[in-house]
């Protein structure tokens, strides 16, 4: 979240007013093959119904952007603030986030009226200038929740015995990925916000860091190679767990991958044989750590990737869920990592720091200021960006976020080691 | 569950076929008004969702009727017994009771073609009196789903904080009931399930019980009154309560009935005022218990209320939710108990009894065993039926059974005292 | 607990002021071969510490008789009351049970100094027959806090790696018992408290029952055919169990009684090779039912039991635990069920009979009002009296009342069978 | 835990020997006074028994010396290391952490006859160079168990409402601390172990970070200014907390430091009114981070900390465990923060650092390597030393740990800003 960009928004193609039609039309084109129910329900209390999503990306909008900023504009509805806040303590109380799959009423076809009539309101603000950082952070908000959107039906797909499938589609196939390491020599390197462009308030402020001599694989670790790390025991030797790690484990009966079963795991697509050449996704920080111990190396550092990832920025052709794109949901392609041999697009990389300020950092006061502050506890940092990471979202100074235990995301590992 | 009922039955108007259609049809009407959402998610865990009602119903007929009896039937899909089952062990593994809130596939289109599919194939199968028994457990259960249905809907409606509503209709005015003990002499009496018409294999055998003289209340406990035990401090005098009435108060924070806030509680049309003069409903055992306590009067036995009703079963009017009156639900009349002055149609009555096996009861063979002997173990005998009770329920020896700490359904009692 | 018995204590021998003295001496010997620290520790919530059961009962004496009875009598000590009250919510705040393993001060010395002080301002009481059917009360009170005692010692000892004993000697071998079944003719039975002596309030009032022909076996259940059971697979066979059973069972992964390992099992004596003919014991009331419906029987009702038990109290030579023989306790004889042939005395047998208050049952008014009633919810019967039982709890009208998963206490069957 | 530190002990003053047998003596003062209840119990899963301590301390020696290194030593008992092991996977089963409270035997005696034993056969390997590092280790060892002794026993009696206390002398006044910052230029600095001296794995290869300028404050902060921050509604204001840290507060009913009450704190000499100019302790990371949001300045990093700590260590009149002082306990002084000015010997002091390991961090090969690396996920440095830190463990490299909500340790603060 910004809290002081005084600069143009060019990194991004497109006026902003583009943009923020394009990521809305993005969100409705992915909530449209799901049922009502589908739209509605709630596997698991990290995860969000498809229709929450759709109502609380419009709350951000309502209140933020149109009651803050709008004259005259009323609330499409005095109850919807207290259903579909997610965790701004300062905009008061909400609905245990436990029971979001509780929320049959309204119907998707009421949160897409409210959608309709908040997209009206916002055309007047759109061209505003003096909105300008609060709506980049508005669509940047946005994208975010499409891709928590894309996990989180998956994650309810995946609870029904029967598997259904979003995209009918069948996988791609891997693209095969380079081997070797990239080097790097250590010293004095500047990490945090670039100059231009959008970037989260937790990216910065920019400031210099001292790295040690290191290299950071060129390569994603792949399904095959999880796989040969379960044969060999990996998920029964303690001395390649954490002790956090380890207790988790046995308390949960993990010994695989989420989404795995045999031959198989869960896709957007349904139950589907494994490619053992496209990365593994959809493991914990504790499995990435084990493995990474297994395999006779180390996670990076988030400034270590980040070192690498520097002029490597968003390529042309990845990731896959483009807001620039309009509003065409390219059905042929449901998310799905198959190794890009890019930095950026497949899965979220583990990283070994911990989620954490940067010197000087400062939340931006008021409610946007917990967007990203009062999260730096207990969480990791993860690099890159997914199969489901909306476009704009992949910079080197990103730095997304989670517990070492979940696994609901598209996230996976890279190697790396001491020179 | 009948496991040998060779006799007429006779107590219930029409044919058994009639009455097959005319129960399968309440089910389906009960459906029509909720949306794809509403029939999918379940609130807790004790409830299911509506979808999975009408899912669950026609699991039974096709396991038990055409799976085990008609020739040649096909299932119409291998994986919904696995999703419909509810907890007959021996038919196999079944999806956790709290995950049935996930199953947003099959659709409900999809389930109610299944349940034209299962009607289609019993039609076959109704006139012959070889299965007369078991279509008569069919219907019986079926009916027992129609009141879970009707008041796990309203469970999930309570919890969202819009308080949707079933019906629009406002609630009818209570009727006033009279005052004043039936009184009855003691001696030995005989109760258990009657000599003509279906009952469940629980309400035998009929035996002779010893009766200490008595009488029972001529009305059943009012909103009024409930709210006068509150003002008394009811909820906060630990000499009215049990041991594990006062852990449970204190646990789980209980100060008044399920569904009440401030003058209102929630009800099938939504919030609404209490009416004083309406009977209390969503109450516990620990609480009836309570009440009963503070009234200086006490619970009534099952078999002293079973002695008050015999030859009382059934009035006409009452209660109103008939499966006889063809596939067309009274709007009109959303469930609520008003105060009829009958034993039976407005509220379940707790009575002091534990549920326990009768004299010489054994559970039917097979799977259709486990319907009511496996529950006899912590649980209480509720007498007459409830304002959403279907109409063939009503009968003196009828045993309904709930856990002491359970609400949801309309749970009321009527005093009792010693003479 | 007596609310008002106005009659000669003479069913047991020995003067009040001697059964007093004698109690008093055995508890203080079952605790003098323990340490400090076996006295302090507590299990598990159900269990107490030994320490704990010495100050619990001298609070009950110094409360209840010394407090309200004895003029100028001043508190041992202001601080005891709320450490050593067990659950008289009348008698004011107290800490949590499952917290009383925290109590290392007081030490032992100390309670032991609180207990003759007690003692010494009792004597001036025991003489007054004024205070009988208290002092009863008390004695009966201490009693069954000896049986807990020793079953609450044996649990923590068990869970003790190193399985510490508290007597030495070996166990003595089982007697034998006859085979064959008490018929029983039914018809109506008087149950409840007897004419003479002391009993608790839940034992009354005393009243007629209707009894259908049965028959109760002469043996209690063995080790060996407890062995048959698990043999056949009594412990997978869902047929067998009740639904609450087999969620407790599948819950906390049960398939044998409490205390077995391989051919041994846990006792006072430390681990001990299994007497195949011994009755089987520290089984729960889920246990019982299985192996019953697996045995093809079934439990007895508590009327049942006692209308067999009566003019059959007490046996000279059982139970061990004899409060009028002085305060030695024989070493010789560490409480371990034999086999008696008798209905009292090896282990206490679970009825099929919910544990709730008999007709007109009322509790006494003020704190000791709390002795029995709270708990009629949720308990089953039990009817004998096991090894552990001070003598004078031998009696036909008792009623022992557990959880139906606990299991720590000497709990067996006894099978019964409709004629 | 040193994988190689070859190089003298120089730090310490006395031979290895002296300081192991100063060492040992410590820990048998600190357990003298205590009952042998006392000694037994555990007062929740995070504390140890104090007998524990001197058993598992003697378990390592015997285990990691004189089982691997000391020719024809057989174990003191077979059992011991089951009891006793805590958390080396690579040393096999053992008790589950939760129940080390139930281990009444062996008694406290046998446990101080294995002491002896063990000391017994060390004298041998004491002077052996050979197996210094691991001796060394071995102390550190055993002096970080003599700190958790005296933080367990704290807690355990401060869940016995009648306040035991382990020392009779009042506390001492609180010394009064300067005020001021201390200023950092930023720039290079070098952190981690020193040339010479032990040091735990840990804490090394010492290397490189860049630093900001900052300032760290003079003094810790007080009882009196965390009164301020309460009576300012510091526990109510979601503002100043992290998300974890508010529903842990909220969860908890969290409203001040732990061992509060009125004006009173729990201590080592029972409850005593609060020193408003002593340093507060047994606060969490979570308040720690809460307060200096409150304050305006921030936690220091463990880099910024240990820049600013450097020449400073180990005054000579503090921290007040000293190993080297003989086997006399000074009777006089119970730890207890005073705020002596210096950076060392008062509390604990959080940093906002996640612990994790340094660059190139490798564990030691075989189960020592478990002491330390495995629990590098989820919890943050300390650094300084505590009133109950053995003396030999103030040092500016030294890395304590500890999850955020844990408050038992003598934890506080000491606030930094950016310059």
């Amino acid at each position: 979240m910004p809290h002081a960009h005084p600069r143009p928004v060019s990194q991004e193609t497109g006026s902003i007013a583009d943009r923020y039609r394009a990521t809305r039309a993005l969100t409705a084109a992915l909530i449209e093959p799901l049922s009502e129910a589908d739209a509605t329900i709630q596997s698991m209390e990290d995860a969000s119904p498809a229709k929450w999503h759709a109502a609380h990306t419009t709350w951000f909008w309502e209140t933020f952007l149109l009651r803050d900023h709008a004259p005259d504009y009323a609330l499409f509805d005095e109850q919807f603030p207290f259903l579909f806040n997610s965790y701004y303590e300062a905009e008061g109380d909400r609905i245990l986030r436990g029971r979001r799959g509780l929320i049959t009423r309204p119907t998707m076809a009421e949160v897409m009226d409210w959608r309709a009539h908040v997209d009206e309101a916002m055309a007047r603000l759109l061209d505003d200038p003096a909105h300008g950082d609060l709506i980049a952070l508005g669509i940047a908000h946005e994208q975010q929740h499409i891709e928590l959107l894309l996990t989180d039906i998956k994650h309810a797909f995946s609870k029904n015995p029967i598997g259904p499938a979003m995209w009918q589609d069948a996988q791609r196939a891997s693209s095969g990925q380079q081997r070797g390491w990239i080097d790097h020599p250590g010293g004095i390197a500047r990490v945090g916000q670039q100059s231009v462009g959008f970037a989260f308030d937790n990216e910065g402020p920019a400031h210099r860091v001292l790295l040690e001599p290191f290299a950071l694989s060129r390569r994603l670790v792949t399904n095959g190679e999880w796989g040969e790390f379960i044969a060999d025991g990996g998920y029964s030797d303690h001395r390649l767990w954490l002790s956090d790690a380890w207790a988790w484990l046995s308390r949960c009966n993990i010994s695989r991958p989420l989404y795995w079963r045999e031959e198989e795991h869960f896709t957007h697509t349904g139950w589907r044989e494994r490619d053992a050449d496209a990365p593994v996704s959809h493991i914990s920080y504790y499995e990435a750590d084990a493995f990474a111990t297994w395999a006779g190396h180390r996670l990076p550092t988030e400034f270590e990737w980040e070192a690498i990832a520097r002029g490597q920025d968003a390529p042309e052709e990845s990731p896959r869920f483009d807001a620039n794109a309009g509003n065409q949901l390219d059905e042929a392609a449901p998310p799905a990592p198959t190794g890009t041999g890019e930095l950026f697009g497949d899965v979220w990389q583990f990283t070994r720091s911990a989620y954490l300020p940067y010197p000087r950092f400062a939340p931006a006061p008021g409610a946007v200021g917990e967007y990203n502050g009062k999260f730096m506890a207990g969480q990791w940092v993860l690099k890159g960006a997914s199969c489901a990471t909306v476009r704009g979202h992949s910079r080197a100074s990103y730095r997304n976020f989670f517990y070492p235990q979940q696994r609901w995301q598209f996230t996976g590992l890279r190697l790396a080691k001491d020179n």
